[in-house]
């Protein structure tokens, strides 16, 4: 882990991301991040760097946002010895829970959290696998805040810039390795 | 890990799983491991518990079952040095894919697999938190063995053994840290 670059990494990174076009629909070029989660090390080196970068900043639980965000988020919050926590779908979570909606290209999606996942004054660290509009992410921030935790930063494994999520998410710190 | 016992682990993973009665519906008493992914201490030493399981039998790719699946699956591919590979519901994987059914109470439901996520006579460990009928993790090996390669084993956090899973699935070697 020595010397190893947000430039350098990001490079290893996309060399193992997949453009699938006309996914999920016409016109769509889909970032498919299956063939780096089957490359050990360059997935381990992806989670060690990330952890690496937040190791000192107090963070206590990790959000992971359903469902690719789990994969990442789940070694990134055992690398940090801070807890794991799922944002999931609607009705998913079995027990109380915090809502938050954020907006689709037409009409809106629901996300929650458990109520006693996070604690009043927590950092927190939520991560995704891919900032687009920015809207589920923003929406994870605010369910957390609800409960009274405070957002220590986001990371993404990659950003959209062309789809600008980051302007919706100016008020937060926010961290991504790979753009396009 | 000196010594640990899988009575001792299962004995503390208990302790971190909740009960909530009547989800998803009437009746049912489900078991919520949201406090148990939230406990880094306990989860941490799950995880290199199975992994120490399995890192000599040459396992080389892990299944995850979508979605609780993948946050248990990716840690432990993480330590077996292995690469993560997604089981997702229908319409989800981007790429070209392999399908299986699985029986629903009513109905049935669909899996898939990328095709190129495993290859010929590669050792596969498959991965879910809750063995129940056993559905859905034979329909993983199904997926997995039409690609050629072999199931070394699955292993679930929990097995809900009044549902008998294991009957199901008495062609594979089948481990469960957690029974109820």
């Amino acid at each position: 882990m020595k010397n190893i670059t947000v430039e350098n990494l990001s490079a290893k990174i996309k060399s193992v991301i997949r453009d699938v076009p006309d996914f999920p629909k016409q016109g769509i070029i889909f970032k498919d991040i299956t063939p780096f989660l089957n490359n050990p090390e360059i997935f381990s080196e992806t989670v060690r760097f990330i952890a690496d970068k937040y190791k000192n900043r107090g963070v206590s639980k990790v959000l992971g946002i359903e469902a690719r965000g789990f994969i990442l988020a789940a070694p990134i919050a055992l690398e940090l010895k801070a807890g794991f926590v799922p944002v999931r779908k609607k009705g998913k979570l079995p027990y109380k829970t915090v809502s938050g909606t954020y907006d689709l290209e037409y009409g809106q999606d629901t996300l929650q959290l458990h109520e006693d996942a996070v604690k009043k004054g927590e950092k927190i660290l939520i991560i995704d696998d891919v900032l687009a509009t920015g809207g589920t992410a923003k929406c994870a921030c605010r369910m957390a805040e609800k409960l009274g935790a405070e957002i220590e930063s986001i990371a993404m494994l990659i950003e959209l810039e062309f789809l600008k999520g980051r302007e919706k998410l100016q008020n937060y710190d926010l961290f991504s390795l790979v753009k396009y």
